[in-house]
């Protein structure tokens, strides 16, 4: 039997183990090709059923109206920072950003860079850690913005909006955290982005999700090919050659989502982990503190906490990896514990893990 | 016994069996880890070994020099053709471009949309269809030249610089398609990117190696983070999440390479596969007809020729392919056959091939 562990990550993270038995399992010989994956051209009818299927169970499972285009594209969510505002902000175009966390306090820097005072702050929590989001009180959105960026869950504070921030503006999100942890309904989003190494695939893929409209302000034909969203759209992601094993290991996760249910028995499995790692912190309010200072801004996604001591929050790590528990060290500035729980973490892992720490307490408290 | 085919594909292409073999051998527990290598943390020092490992044997294998810096980013040659002239071609300078087939012109294109007439054509062989490289008389390079940009192979037409062109000038070079090929003295080279899926691995991965003075050029703190060669060299190709599955795939290609006895080996390969298949097109002159017209520029990576009729043309993909050859299908501009014979097609591939094609002039000649 394979040796496995309980993978709390916070990115690259663990992936469903069926989607990698598929690829194991297939690795030399694909579809009857008689070569991997890898192996096969872009322009070939084999590859072509995957970037297709991976592109249909997208929009399938987010439910995604016609009006909107998939694209699979690389460079992460850092080359994103930088196409948005190169492909959107022109022509005295101007934008909002909520300040929420490392991430999107990069996304933001990045677009200034671009963009200058054409991008402008709509609320930051920096002040305060980034322990809670901006309420709606709190956000300052100018009526010639022409959208909104936000970070869907930040990774690194553990912070998550359940409920996208209060206004009319159409949305430009960063959801490489959290991208199809439920059903939601898309219509308000411009554009959406996710790398896809936490909640998709591995690293090197970009789902990139674009509305029709957002599309037309795409008047980029000055920037290099690569850059331009709407050359992608209008060549299906194949203007280029796409990171073609990156995207069948997300086709491989999205059937694997779709069969156990599709997004809302994705949803159902992510709050029922988080009230089991919350209901423990809190159960044991005076050993585990949480790092976010509003319970309803909490994360599903990425659960930090500290220790009474940080040699204990190291004692914990340790034991814990001895226990086949690993990933769960704290984001550097931020120190603790993190707990990253992505879809393809188990009710079963979370239970582990909420066994380990009740006994934690028990032999520490 | 799995099921393999001779794979003759221009990209994605054949990689080594035993590198696939022990990607799928660890697939789900990589290093004793219990995890897949693209569910570990790019932080994680079980990746941190194989990113070391790809980078140190891409230096052992070109024998490198101390003052080059080895990166692995993404986006293909595509991203690379913007980031070159976004990152060198500032403060007024100018390059030369050799416009050598459909990579080469594609080059240019984008660096002219980013530069301008900074941007100038050295030569040109378009109105010959690029059947032939220019002459050491035909290049235009100015005095005041930053670089002389050549694609040392042009996959579509099938010629390479074997010899490299005449200048005294640095040299930016797109090697996709034949990097690795053979040793050969990078000292002329200031910049040479490579999208890995021909010569060393999957695609999603750009090998990219830059001589210290052209870093010491890019002065681009005004570009968005993911463009500059900079902060990527500053931060070891770990800027932001990487690649990590294309980098181990990569790392697997190049330790498997190195066991084969090198690029001397390699070249030894190659240079055996194209007298077989060239002593072939040449055996046959009245059947086969080559593409490319001085026997000079041939490639040995790619071998472009035209059957009487494009009738049996098909016929020769056709029956290929049920003798377990794929791939051989011209490409869509030129027609005919191209042979790609990348290094991971052996030279007993190649016999086969010849064999199959000489049986073929004898069925139909």
């Amino acid at each position: 039997m394979t040796h496995r562990v309980i993978n709390f990550y916070a990115g690259p993270a663990g992936l469903p183990l069926p989607a990698l038995e598929r690829a194991q399992q297939e690795l030399l010989d694909f579809a009857g090709t008689g070569m991997s994956v890898m192996e096969v051209s872009h322009r070939s009818k084999e590859y072509d059923a995957v970037h297709e299927e991976a592109l249909a169970l997208t929009r399938e499972l987010m439910g995604l109206p016609d009006n909107y285009k998939v694209l699979l594209l690389q460079g992460g969510a850092h080359l994103s920072f930088g196409m948005i505002p190169l492909n959107l902000l022109r022509g005295g175009r101007k934008a909002d950003y909520i300040v929420t966390g490392n991430w999107a306090e990069k996304a933001t820097k990045e677009a200034k860079l671009v963009a200058g005072d054409h991008v402008r702050v709509a609320a930051s929590t920096k002040d305060e850690k980034f322990a809670r989001l901006p309420k709606a009180s709190e956000l300052k959105i100018g009526e010639d913005s022409a959208f909104v960026h936000f970070t869907s869950n930040n990774t690194v504070e553990g912070t998550q909006w359940k409920e996208f921030p209060k206004t009319d503006k159409p949305y430009v999100c960063d959801m490489s955290s959290d991208i199809m942890w439920r059903p939601f309904d898309v219509s308000q989003f411009g554009l959406i982005y996710a790398g896809a190494q936490k909640n998709l695939g591995p690293s090197g893929v970009t789902l990139t999700i674009i509305r029709e409209d957002f599309l037309e302000m795409c008047e980029a034909s000055d920037l290099p090919s690569y850059l331009r969203y709407k050359l992608h759209a209008e060549k299906n992601s194949l203007y280029n050659t796409p990171p073609t094993f990156g995207i069948y290991i997300l086709r491989n996760v999205l059937a694997y989502n779709k069969s156990i249910g599709g997004l809302k028995a994705i949803e159902t499995a992510n709050r029922k982990k988080g009230e089991l790692l919350y209901g423990c912190i809190d159960r044991h309010a005076g050993f585990y503190k949480g790092f976010v200072t509003e319970k309803a801004d909490r994360s599903l996604m990425n659960v930090d906490f500290f220790l009474p001591t940080p040699e204990l929050d190291d004692t914990f790590v340790k034991e814990a990896k001895k226990a086949g528990m690993v990933g769960l060290k704290g984001y550097r500035d931020i120190g603790g514990i993190r707990v990253s729980t992505y879809n393809a973490v188990s009710v079963q892992d979370v239970e582990t893990l909420v066994g380990f720490m009740d006994e934690f307490v028990r032999r520490n408290g």
